[in-house]
C-alpha cells in the first residue's frame, strides 16, 4: 500500500458518488413520511379536485347571466336551494338562476362561475341581486385544475415537503414507499481524546467530534450510531471498523490527523475485506488529509482530526455521498447559496479549493459576508460562522467589495 | 360577540407575539438535545483547550531558535523524546532543543510553536535540520484560545447546531438544558372533508391540511398531534378544542373558510374558558381570514381552509408565535431572505401585504424568482415553489428585473 497523498480534485471525487447505491425502501404511514425522500414516482390516479368547486362565499351563476352587471344596472336572478357543503347538487341551474354556495361547495351542472356574496344583495326569499359580473371560471377550481388523471405529479427521489405531503393526502396515499434513514457510524480516534463524560487529564481533550457529526448527520436526514472513541492502536481500529461497516450505511472515522494515526486508517482500509481506497487527500482547505474507501458498496471515511476541518468536509464532499445513498435525485444540488458582498480581502493559494467560514450580517438592507478568523481546530469560528464562502482553485483571492455566494450553514 | 373582521395589519400580529410564554425545560442526554433550543446560558467552566497543542505533525520549538532559517541556512536542533499523544511532557524544552510531536499533542514547557515536518531533515538520531523559521504561536492552539474560564458561550433560547453540539462536548456537558418541543394540535373542519383513507363522494375532497400542516409543525421543532376532522357542528367544534387546548401547547383549526364555519369557530373561540379573541382577520393576501385567540396561556389559531393559504400564514403568522413558544430567542427573525430578480410583472393590493409564491432558477450564475401562478386552493403551486416574495402594504406592485429578497420555504 502506498502511503503518499495522492491528493484528487474536489469535482473528481464528486465523480465517484454515482458508484455507491442508495439504501432500500421501506413503506411507511402518511404521517410519519413527512420529510423522508419519496421511493417512487407519484402520478394522479384520479382528478384532483375531482369537481368543479368554490373558492368563496357566493352565489353559483352562469357567469354570462352577469355580464353588464353593475351597482347602477344590476342583475336580477333567482336564488335556488342553498348548495350543502360537502353534497352534490340536486338540480342544473338555469341562466336566470343563482345558487347559494359557500367556500369549498360544489357548483351545480350549468353554473361556470361564483359571484362573491360581497357583491350582492338579497331583494327577498326568491331574488337575488349581482352588483358585478364574473368571467367564466371565476372564483371556482375546475374539476382536474389541480392535477389531472394520469398526471406526474413527483418523482422517486424527492424530498417530501409539507406541500408533498398534502399532494400524497389528497390522492388518498395512506402508506407511501419512501427510502430508509441511512445510519452513519461515527468513530473517533486518538490517545489524546476522552469521552464527554470524562473529566480530561492534562494533554487530553473530550471527543467533539462524535458530536458535531451525529448532528451534521442527523440534520441531513440520516441516524448517527456513535461507537465512541478508539485509541491510536490498529487493532482495535480494524476491530471497529469491521463492526461499523458491518452495522452501517456509511462509516466516519474522524482525528487520526497525525501521520501515526492516517497510516493506521489507510492500513485499516486496505485490510477490511471487498475494500478499495479511493481517495487519499483531497484539493480542499481546510480538509486535505480526508481518506475514502468503499468497504463493500458502502463508503468509508477518514476524516481530519481538527473539529471545523471535519465539519466542513461533512458539509462539502461527504454530503453528496449521504444524499445519493438516502436516495436523493438531485444529490449534486448542494442547495441554494445567498449572494452576499465580501467585508475583506481573502487570500487563497492555487490548486485547491479554499472554504472559507463567513458570518452573515444584514446591514442597510444588504447582506455582507464577514470572513471568520481563526485556526481550524477552533470550534468558535464555527459557533461565529453562518456559511462558507468557496474559492475556486484556479483563482488566488477574493477582494473586498467582491459580490460572493455563500451556502449556509 | 360581533362577527365582523376587523382587519388587521401583519406588524400589529407580530406585536400579540411577547403575550405567550415559551414552555417549560427539560433535560436531556447531549445526543438527544441536538437541533432543540438551549434552555440555559453557557458559560466556561474551563478553558478551551486546557493547554498549548499542535495543529501539525513535527517538531515542538522555541521560536526564535528558527529565526533566519532557510534552507541555504538551517538551523541545528537537539531532538529530544518524542512527545507521547495525550500526555504531559516530562521534561521543559531547552532553545536549542526541538521535540517530535503529532498533531494535537501537547507543547512542553518552553516551546511556543511548532516547525511542520515539512520543513525539517533528521540529520541523525539526535539532530534535526530546520529550514524555515516560524514565528511565536505559529502552528499551535494555544491555551484558552477556542474559550477562555468565565467567558460566554452561548446564551438560552439558541438553536443546538451541530458546532453548539461540539462545545457542549468540550464542556463535559452530558446532560442539557433544553426547552422541550411543544405539541401543537391540529383540528380540520368541514362537512366536505374526508379523512385521507376514504374515498371521497362527489363534493367531496380529502383533508389536505392536517398532512401540510404536520409537516410545517415538525419541520420547525414542534410535534403535530392530527385530532381529525371536525364537521360543520358547533358543540362538536367546541369539544374537540376543549379537548386540544388542554393536551396541546398551541391549536390550527383549518378549515371553516366558509362564513358559516367561520362563525361557529369565533362563536367556539369566544365560549371557550379563559379565552380572549385577539384576531379576527389579518390584511394580508392569501390568509384574510385567520383567526387568533388566546386560551389561558395558548395560542388558538383558526387558518384559512384553502391548502396553499393556510401554509402560507403558517409561515409568516403563526411560525413566529410557534418559535417564541419553542423558547427561542430570535423568534422575530424569519431567517434568511435570498436576492434574486423577479422575471414578471406583480400587482398587489395596497393596504394589504401579498405573499406571492415564486419558484427560483439559476441562470448564468445569478437567480431569478419567477412567480407560481395560479389560485390560493391548488397545492401544485405550492409543490412548485421554492419561496415567498412578500409585497409590503404600502407598495401597489413589483415590476419585472426588480431585485427581491424571497423567504425559501
Amino acid at each position: 500500500m502506498n502511503h503518499f497523498f495522492k491528493v484528487m480534485g474536489l469535482d473528481r471525487v464528486m465523480g465517484l458518488v454515482p458508484g455507491f447505491p442508495a439504501v432500500p425502501l421501506e413503506t411507511l404511514s402518511l404521517s410519519r413520511a413527512s420529510a423522508r425522500i419519496l421511493g417512487e414516482d407519484i402520478t394522479a390516479d384520479q382528478d384532483l379536485p375531482g369537481f368543479r368547486r368554490s373558492t368563496m362565499d357566493g352565489y353559483a351563476v352562469q357567469s354570462r347571466a352577469t355580464f353588464g352587471a353593475s351597482e347602477a344596472n344590476p342583475a336580477w336572478l333567482r336564488m335556488t336551494d342553498t348548495i350543502a357543503m360537502g353534497q352534490t347538487p340536486t338540480f342544473s341551474l338555469a341562466s336566470d338562476e343563482a345558487a347559494p354556495i359557500s367556500t369549498g361547495g360544489m357548483l351545480p351542472d350549468g353554473a361556470d362561475s361564483v359571484v362573491m356574496v360581497e357583491h350582492t344583495e338579497p331583494v327577498d326569499d326568491a331574488t337575488v341581486e349581482i352588483y358585478k359580473s364574473v368571467a367564466p371560471l371565476q372564483h371556482v377550481v375546475d374539476r382536474a385544475e389541480d392535477y389531472g388523471k394520469g398526471q406526474e405529479i413527483i418523482t422517486a427521489g424527492t424530498l417530501i415537503r409539507p406541500q408533498e405531503s398534502g399532494v400524497l393526502a389528497a390522492l388518498g396515499m395512506t402508506d407511501v414507499k419512501v427510502f430508509k434513514r441511512p445510519v452513519v457510524a461515527i468513530i473517533s480516534t486518538g490517545d489524546e481524546i476522552v469521552p464527554v463524560e470524562e473529566t480530561p487529564a492534562p494533554g487530553k481533550i473530550r471527543d467533539m467530534n462524535s458530536h458535531t457529526l451525529a448532528g451534521l448527520i442527523s440534520d441531513a436526514g440520516g441516524i448517527p450510531m456513535q461507537l465512541g472513541i478508539v485509541k491510536d492502536n490498529r487493532d482495535d481500529l480494524f476491530e471497529a471498523c469491521s463492526r461499523a461497516v458491518a452495522q452501517a450505511d456509511m462509516v466516519l472515522i474522524s482525528g487520526g490527523s497525525s501521520v501515526g494515526m492516517r497510516d493506521f486508517t489507510v492500513d485499516v482500509l486496505s485490510d477490511l475485506p471487498q475494500t478499495e481506497l479511493l481517495v487519499h487527500g483531497i484539493s480542499i482547505s481546510p480538509g486535505k488529509p480526508t481518506i475514502l474507501a468503499r468497504a463493500g458498496q458502502k463508503p468509508v471515511w477518514g476524516l481530519p482530526g481538527h473539529v471545523v476541518s471535519a465539519m466542513v468536509v461533512f458539509k462539502v464532499v461527504v454530503l453528496p455521498f449521504l444524499k445519493k445513498i438516502m436516495g436523493k435525485k438531485d444529490w449534486a444540488d448542494q442547495g441554494l447559496t445567498i449572494p452576499a458582498t465580501l467585508t475583506r480581502n481573502v487570500a487563497s493559494a492555487q490548486g485547491r479549493t479554499d472554504f472559507v467560514r463567513v458570518d452573515l450580517q444584514e446591514r442597510d438592507g444588504k447582506l455582507y459576508a464577514v470572513p471568520v478568523l481563526g485556526k481550524s481546530g477552533l470550534i468558535r469560528t464555527m459557533v461565529m460562522a453562518r456559511a462558507l464562502l468557496e474559492i475556486g482553485e484556479n483563482v488566488e483571492g477574493v477582494e473586498k467589495d467582491t459580490r460572493v455566494n455563500v451556502l449556509p450553514m
